[in-house]
């Protein structure tokens, strides 16, 4: 028998519990031994759960319990997270969480401690939720040079996506009512200004790259500034707009890292993710594209993530698994200035394109059949950042108010 | 280090020895020590190849070697591939294979063998090439039961489809032109017959339900006899027509397994998989539908598959991978006869629609703008097969001539 702590009882937390009560049997099967929810940390009664004898309100009762071997963390937030998940690894215990703000600001320094103390620190379900990718990644593709990740990595702002391009609804709509349905926080801003997005992005470019990735390292556009016109304008360009978390290994070493919303071909897998759903690709030298799809999200799917990690855990209570990668200073990433996309542009004046490719050169012009008179949506090759932005200055000055600009997937 | 052995230096194998070549700093990283190719067994010679001196071709080469711990099987068939992996897990070596027909054949003796000598038999790479799908479903969805799994599991019939449905090929023409391009093998029956997708939906069947499900005790149907026209009606039913491995779990335990052509609805992620690629599709009672998506065949997709499980062997010298299912005996599988889906019909004769009406009940009529005018199809609700054969006799009795029938899927 090998016994747990769950820390917090939320909603990933509860459901945690409840998959070690209902696949109580598939889960001996596996590793041939029961696993035993000793405690469970939160500050809040539940009087009414089947475990009610197990809760606790104090940590110390988790961190002297010498039988605790596993401690799970799906409390969420930094603090106290981040001090409890360090005294735990410090004390021999080896950690399970979910928690993606906690790996993406703090992973490397506690992969470093889990090294030092031979336990292990894994966080499947911090990205992705049900959908594996961590582990395929460190495990099923580790013979591979990683050369680029690029994902929808977030439910919510997928959602609104979704809904704006198949029901034209206004993103505000679309935001409320994915609020109604729970896809969306009361206070969305973390989702819809991409920050959830980067998160994720920042730990698979550190578990692919060997180098921590810190979030306010990484330039990070969410989608509030997207429109209805533009929706329809990708569509005429045979593309959705979806909230992209991109990574690429350059050939000097660096890597380009990126949240932003792009247009993406309809003809690449990323495309056909829609709603709720997740898509991370991983372009591998030797593997090509794989695609993993899925619920990034939900009680369930995120929960059986973490349990998953938990029976590896007790798996390797005497191994550790290699999972792990140093910390970094952010050298190794590419300035975003210089980062190199086609850029789609709507623009409003007179004679737009022919400004426009007195400035860019060669535009593909985009052709829909109810746009204003005077308004042209164009797609420019690519050109580093700073570049764009300079003609799109000698533009604007030669008369042209232009209404949006988005990045196009190179996908 | 760690010595290995490479049995074959075909396609797959040379790429494994060209992997370990090229990616040899990261995979020390990843492991911590150096994996050394210390024999390689074929009975070609190889006088160019940069690993010259390690050929052999004699088999007791590698297994009377006690510094040779992992042997790696991509030879491909049974004989003498059986035989020479069974000695090396009985000499306490680790085997790694990427043979689907020797997993699908011998599998679950070959697992208890490894489970009797405290070794490890792994084979990532014998369903779906470099897409991870095995160490996914046996750690990742550990918490789960698995309650569907459906996939596109042969790139050369999704291949030959994929040309059907949208350059109007005929059969004939893209089974040349998979040939040409080197997706199809000159005698192709295997993968057209669909005896190469049973292999794969066998093992992933044996892995989610503990019980091996032999390839004769699974009914197979191939793809040589979709036309073009049914292409184009299930396109007028908004589906297209894919070569689906598919296995659920049923109430009472028992599992309903088949290959076969269905109409599978644009909506569903495994719709937009085409060409020469792979996709999975498992339901997990937690997580919901995940679906993997990647290059199924193919040198170094392949080989990098193996060598990922080369580098988990590494890591688990002493320890096993709990990868095991026992035997089967195929009293868990639902005669095929019985199980029940949505079929599509085409047919010829007078007042078609009116007389499967009147046998079947309900049916929806597909409507085909330039269909001839004595022939129409339908879709019929599931039945059980046995009673949907019964009723296309009926109607063949009233004078309807029936040109083909295919499954619906319920993806």
């Amino acid at each position: 028998m090998v016994s747990i702590a769950i820390m917090g009882h939320g909603v990933v937390g509860s459901g945690v519990a409840e998959i070690f009560t209902t696949h109580k049997q598939k889960l001996y099967a596996s590793i041939g031994e029961e696993v035993y929810v000793k405690k469970i940390l939160d500050l809040r009664e539940f009087p009414d759960s089947p475990l009610a004898d197990r809760f606790t309100k104090n940590f110390e009762d988790i961190i002297n319990d010498l039988e605790i071997r596993v401690v799970v963390e799906v409390m969420g937030g930094l603090n106290p997270a981040y001090d409890f998940v360090k005294r735990c690894l410090k004390a021999g215990k080896s950690v399970v969480t979910s928690n993606k703000e906690l790996v993406a600001a703090h992973g490397a320094e506690l992969l470093e401690i889990a090294k030092e103390t031979n336990t292990n620190f894994l966080f499947e379900a911090s990205v992705g939720g049900g959908i594996p990718i961590i582990r395929p990644m460190s495990q099923c593709l580790v013979a591979n040079n990683v050369d680029e990740i690029a994902g929808i990595l977030n439910g919510t702002t997928n959602f609104i996506l979704t809904k704006m391009i198949e029901d034209g609804m206004q993103f505000d709509d679309a935001l409320k009512l994915a609020q109604e349905l729970g896809f969306a926080e009361r206070n969305p801003a973390a989702d819809i200004e991409g920050h959830d997005a980067c998160r994720k992005i920042c730990i698979l470019a550190s578990l692919a790259y060997g180098k921590h990735v810190y979030p306010d390292s990484v330039h990070t556009e969410g989608i509030t500034k997207i429109t209805l016109e533009d929706v329809r304008y990708a569509e005429a360009f045979h593309c959705v707009i979806k909230l992209i978390g991109s990574v690429k290994r350059l050939a000097d070493g660096k890597i380009d890292i990126i949240v932003a919303p792009m247009l993406v071909p309809n003809k690449s897998q990323l495309a056909n993710i829609d709603y709720e759903f997740n898509g991370i690709m991983v372009r591998g030298d030797c593997t090509g594209d794989v695609v993993f799809y899925g619920k990034g999200a939900g009680k369930l799917p995120t929960a059986s993530a973490v349990v998953a990690d938990v029976i590896d855990c007790c798996k390797h209570l005497k191994t550790r698994k290699f999972l792990y990668w140093a910390d970094g200073n952010g050298k190794n990433i590419l300035p975003w200035e210089e980062s190199s996309r086609a850029m789609y542009v709507r623009a409003n004046g007179s004679n737009v394109a022919e400004k426009a490719e007195k400035i860019f050169g060669e535009v593909t012009v985009i052709n829909k059949t109810d746009a204003p008179a005077d308004e042209k949506a164009f797609v420019v090759k690519a050109m580093p950042y700073s570049e764009f932005a300079e003609k799109i200055a000698q533009l604007e000055a030669d008369g042209v108010s232009v209404l949006s600009s988005i990045r196009v997937a190179d996908l």
